[in-house]
């Protein structure tokens, strides 16, 4: 998905909601663990009630790898499902030497069709390159995170500034807006803010909207840019906003809920095509 | 596999060889093509010639992933024929918050059954201790690597020392030399040095010997502990040795060659049970 059809995504639906598909057997509804591939079934039923108000979906790889190979079969269905008109996003975080970097796009954007991966910067440019040489598809790369984890190294300061800066800023030369966004961790206004400064142009993938803790407001005050320049997830607060049989319905309402808040952040931006 | 048990096999084998199985369709002899499983054959080959040399086997899982749910199978029956007194590491270079850590651990610690995993450390404590909760199972932080990219932020200087040296030092506060060893790039004998004086307890997992270009004898001296303390790898130069019906002998050789020159070492160390 280029850039452009990507705005005009969020124009048409006015939301720049990405659902995180963290699909977990011991979460989902009872009654669909007797179906042959329950993982599936949730996602369908997730993914046709939810896409209406949602212009991206996240599944997170370690809820499919860690069923082996019936969970890459799982991905695999549940990517062929997502509407062509979502962006779609694979949580995973990967990273390697170059040679190796190159198969595993070669896994996300060839294998499957995923348009982007999420990427591990530790091992630098020629980790993260080979991710760039796809037409069309994008990389994430891990900018500044909202765990606790992140004070431990993205925090270390480095010539006076956090070392996250360096990462953004040296990873925006590999890459253009048109084929790199960033993980920008939500539950900190002011690093959104910085985070802009450095890359006033490139998308944000924000997670931890909802039940990790973001405020979306705070996001877009801080965050947003021409193009809005956010994908905003949210996974638990939405897929599993009901365990009952009507478990669909209930997630729509949670989706329809967050896209309304966007709508009208869109409209005191004055966002318009 | 404990420590202990790992020390031991280096005396038995006076061996501290690792074989990276980085398994490509593309590379290996043409005759296997003709089997339902080309890979599976070619690991099975290469473990059962090399297995008297080497006390570890490294997979890099973007070979696997590439080719999807098959690649899955294949990865899970190449670790099946590992002997058990091999050390397993699957080179997967995870990270991720820590719900989603704990996922990836039960892909390699429970429906697979590694000995330990490659941990990308960016995302910091909570990204890595999941992996530790599981026991006589490793974790191998990357430290510092040999790519060229390992320039870009692993050597930023933060509090007068370079980026790695703060990821190890923290790191091991996680963990102890009996559940976490460290990826320590080869190519610079004087940056393992380094490493070993920040941990001198630790084992390293040390890529880069061979293909990627790095000295033994520089290794051993710069690297080693009371323990030894040191697996070290070699893929393309092993595995890759000759195309022909008889790769494997090849492999067997070229372990053998190297084998031989650990034991050398060894012996120079007056390295006894």
């Amino acid at each position: 998905m280029t850039r452009a059809e990507l705005i005009q995504q969020i124009h048409a639906k006015q939301s720049f909601l990405c659902v995180g598909l963290d699909t977990d057997l011991d979460k989902i509804p009872a009654h669909l663990l007797d179906f042959e591939d329950p993982i599936y079934e949730f996602n369908r039923a997730i993914v046709e009630a939810t896409s209406p108000f949602t212009i991206a979906y996240k599944p997170n790889i370690a809820f499919y790898e860690r069923l082996g190979s019936k969970g890459w079969d799982t991905l695999k269905k549940t990517l062929e499902i997502i509407p062509d008109h979502c962006f779609t996003i694979a949580d995973a975080k990967r990273g390697d030497i170059g040679n190796t970097s190159k198969y595993y796009a070669d896994t996300f954007f060839k294998y499957m069709d995923f348009d982007s991966v999420t990427v591990a910067p530790y091992m630098g440019e020629d980790s993260v390159t080979p991710f760039l040489e796809y037409d069309n598809k994008w990389v994430i790369v891990l900018g500044v995170t909202s765990n606790k984890g992140a004070l431990d190294f993205q925090m270390l300061p480095v010539e006076g500034r956090p070392l996250f800066h360096h990462v953004i800023e040296r990873s925006s030369s590999w890459g253009t807006a048109n084929n790199m966004m960033f993980v920008a961790g939500a539950t900190r206004g002011e690093l959104l803010a910085q985070v802009r400064e450095i890359v006033p142009d490139h998308f944000f993938l924000v997670p931890g909207v909802g039940a990790q803790g973001g405020s979306l407001e705070e996001v877009v005050r801080f965050g947003k840019n021409a193009d809005v320049g956010l994908l905003v997830n949210s996974s638990r607060g939405i897929i599993y906003a009901d365990k009952g049989l009507d478990f669909a319905r209930h997630a729509a309402i949670e989706a329809e809920r967050l896209q309304s808040d966007m709508k009208s952040a869109l409209n005191e931006l004055n966002f318009r095509p």
